[in-house]
């Protein structure tokens, strides 16, 4: 079975529903799925592509199509959530840093769940301080790394690795060179895995 | 069970997707369907929702997601196919008569194969005439009939229609007031037709 690349951002809406499920369903599936923070804002900028802000219709059928979504799943989301993060580089920093020392899924979770549960947006204090806490690290340490210059340019590299295989939108799946773009996507990226097709 | 309506606009490239595999879905699953044509680039361009143009990396994912969809419900497409479409209008309006007379369905499948399989655009002849003699119709008579005020006006109303369920995109599914949006929300629609909820 090839591996999967999760390639999320924190400030994506739709990487809720993919966040708050992924841990059972890889406990599920037995698929080995790697976090991959990156900064989808930049590429999108670049791309021009503007997926729901002056898009009023677009963007209420989004929220109900992630409360339907959550509620399938299982999930305990209350949309709409604040959108736009304000903070989505620090959000994302925090969680190139947590990549790098083992603890970027607690810390996604964590900080997705006090956006989507509580309504505090992520990136942005108390969402920060509390989301390290919870996952057992010290938030004044984390943040100053996260905003050190290094960090800066790691998330950035990161977002030229994931601009350079295709991605445009979060969340993705990376299979073997293939893109699957959207949490209703996953599904499709793991049969790629597996059998190198779909279904 | 809730009847699920299919608002579609011939023009649209993932409706592919839907448009040929519905007959054998519904035979399948013996749900009930009603075919809705309307012109969703009105929609679109009222609310300033470009998806592709543009965007080149987003339509090549699109041409790419398309046809490995495509290969998953055993469909023979061929893409990138003709886009965007010239006359989306008239392919519609044809449709509004279809509709009307009873062989929207068999015209759009008609019409989306010979764009889809043999690369003809829709709305263009030979593309018109060809897919109205295949399924049986005068294509003069029927083409005739298209373009009269009264068919370009009941094309309108059924796009005012759309707009006022919320539909902003094709394909959608509308059941009990709830849009599902995309191909890959089709066993969402049916779903909440059942059970009024998904899963």
């Amino acid at each position: 079975m090839k591996p999967v690349d999760f390639w999320f951002s924190i400030g994506s809406t739709y990487s809720c529903l993919t966040v708050l499920r992924l841990e059972d369903y890889t406990a599920r599936t037995g698929v080995q799925i790697t976090w991959r923070p990156f900064n989808v804002r930049e590429i999108m900028k670049a791309q021009h592509n503007v997926p729901f802000t002056g898009k009023p219709v677009k963007a209420a059928y989004m929220w109900r199509d992630i409360a339907r979504r959550a509620q399938l799943y299982g999930l305990n989301v209350n949309v709409p959530a604040p959108y736009p993060l304000d903070n989505l580089a620090l959000a994302n920093q925090v969680a190139i840093v947590g990549a790098a020392e083992g603890w970027c899924e607690a810390y996604t979770v964590a900080t997705y769940r006090l956006w989507f549960e509580e309504g505090l947006p992520a990136g942005n204090e108390p969402n920060l301080t509390r989301a390290l806490a919870a996952i057992g690290q010290n938030p004044a340490r984390v943040i100053a790394l996260a905003e050190t210059p290094q960090t800066v340019d790691a998330l950035r590299q990161a977002t030229s690795r994931a601009d350079a295989l295709g991605v445009f939108g979060a969340p993705s799946f990376v299979v073997d060179g293939e893109v699957f773009w959207g949490d209703d996507r996953l599904d499709d990226a793991v049969a790629w895995a597996r059998e190198g097709r779909l279904g």
